[in-house]
């Protein structure tokens, strides 16, 4: 019998994970709940309302919670995983702690098993942390984050005054890339190793200098980074900036024996941001579907659960031919 | 109470092992179990004969068995599989299957739980294999070998008459590399990928011409790569390709919708290929260990083992810390 998958939510990650559940050949997609209504879904797939999630006990295996993580995960996800063995993609760092308690008390009580935290970061480079540091025990650890849009900051741009249109770009710096795949062990943090990227389309009466004053010195969003402004039309940003691309890089350099030195260097280069963390969670819909069969319950992340359990070949299949 | 471990064998793997056994703060090394008698070995731990291995049983919590696969670990892991938990780097592909399936049967008639083909590849690169595909179920999978030191083929040109000493490079082309992180997906398999880069010490009255005829030639080792021979002195080979470095690249291209791409590279770049391996065999003999203690019998993989198992952090601390 299929995986059954509910969404819950319908944004880029919600649509990301429904092009995703297609392409498993293990997979069908019930439905998608929203609190919005009318939507009409891309694979034509029914949707309902939030009210209804209750009533699909028994219906659906597996809930892929596609809210974002500030204001509906932290509620979604022990909402839902009342009823359900659910997934979802909080990436809040500060919060985790408390979302896994809050999610580990009402699964535990449901007899249901939720896995918070996929995606790629958190997600895939998490795992490559862990790994990475288990086996080189005496090393330094670098993740980099891009070339890739940041939502958030491009949000932070269109709010000032003068600016129609905004896209920002998070840039590894490539020099320090390249001394850590050469063995040396840079002193380098998020500020020092990322440049930031700014494409604005500003009002024709817009005073440019000031916009560019006011984001090179917004608190928590671009103080501290080497920022770059370039002021195009609205046209060139529709024809060049309309992706939402993204990637980055988890690498750690370390030593065996005093001398010996190992690289460990793990890349994701991604068309779509949601469309990436959307396949990510599918697979691990499997995982945490999976880990419920073999009667789990509990709050999870991917560092619970076993690889084998998010492909789809057997065990002597993935020794046979993944090995 | 610290992880107790055995060394099987004392050859570069095993002074690896060792090795990586001092970096772990959770454990302690035995003793070393060798064939040959009156060993020194690097740390100062003593040395049994392979005929005191059952006299252990309660001292030792996990066996490294660090020999050969073709003629050693087949016999080995499943003998010593009969009084310990163990871990190997079997990597003789073809005959994994049976290998698993010899290791299994004595491994559940003694409860004991063991973990074949360990390392980097078989290892590491396996579980990026698995999960890459399982997240882009549609794409294609590439794997590179290199730059490093091939033994087996180093080997094989050292038995060539008028040859006096080798080495023998495994190099991945470039070309191909860039094609896979540009989206593409070109046809390429292990021979048309990969460079054989050779270094020969030629006996003074060698032929010369001959000797670099009957590498190229040499069916099972160079027929169908490119294949490049260098003569050089005994003093250049021992100064520049003593070391055994090694390394290479796991790479999956896919698509999540029509035309929306995303590549998936994973690298290593090891001064020392046994050091290494050493080093990913402590952190899975952890992971045994762990899978043992939780009842498990019978024989494993690396994708049988949760992430956060080969992690000297609790559960709590990996979310905080490296989620």
């Amino acid at each position: 019998m299929n995986i059954r998958i509910g969404i819950v939510g319908y944004g880029n990650l919600a649509r990301g994970v429904e092009a995703s559940v297609q392409l498993q050949p293990d997979m069908e997609l019930v439905g998608v709940f929203s609190r919005r209504q009318g939507i009409e879904t891309v694979s034509g797939v029914p949707t309902y309302s939030m009210e209804d999630i209750p009533n699909f006990k028994g219906k659906i295996d597996v809930m892929v919670l596609c809210g974002g993580s500030a204001t509906d995960l932290i509620e979604q996800t022990p909402m839902v995983t009342k009823y359900f063995n659910c997934i979802d993609s909080f990436d809040t760092h500060a919060r985790i702690p408390e979302h896994f308690a809050n999610v580990d008390k009402v699964a535990k009580e449901a007899k249901t098993a939720t896995l918070i935290s996929c995606g790629w970061d958190p997600g895939m480079f998490s795992l490559q942390r862990v790994y990475a540091e288990a086996i080189l025990p005496k090393g330094k650890s670098y993740t980099f984050w891009g070339r890739g849009v940041s939502q958030g900051h491009s949000d932070a741009i269109r709010r000032l005054e003068g600016v129609v249109d905004a896209r920002q770009y998070t840039v590894p710096k490539e020099q320090y890339l390249e001394e850590i795949r050469n063995g040396q062990t840079p002193d380098v943090d998020g500020y020092k190793g990322h440049l930031r990227e700014c494409y604005v389309v500003a009002a024709p009466d817009a005073d440019k200098a000031k916009i560019e004053n006011e984001i090179k010195t917004m608190e928590n969003y671009f103080v501290g980074y080497e920022t770059v402004v370039n002021f195009i039309s609205q046209e060139e940003l529709d024809r060049d900036h309309k992706g939402i691309p993204h990637g980055g890089f988890v690498l750690r350099s370390g030593e065996s024996t005093d001398g010996t030195r190992h690289v460990i260097e793990y890349s994701l280069k991604l068309d779509s941001n949601p469309e990436f963390t959307g396949s990510a969670l599918v697979a691990y819909a499997r995982g945490i579907y999976r880990l419920a069969k073999h009667g789990g319950t509990g709050c999870y992340t991917v560092f619970d659960i076993p690889p084998a359990w998010i492909s789809t070949q057997s065990a002597a299949d993935l020794r046979a031919h993944s090995l």
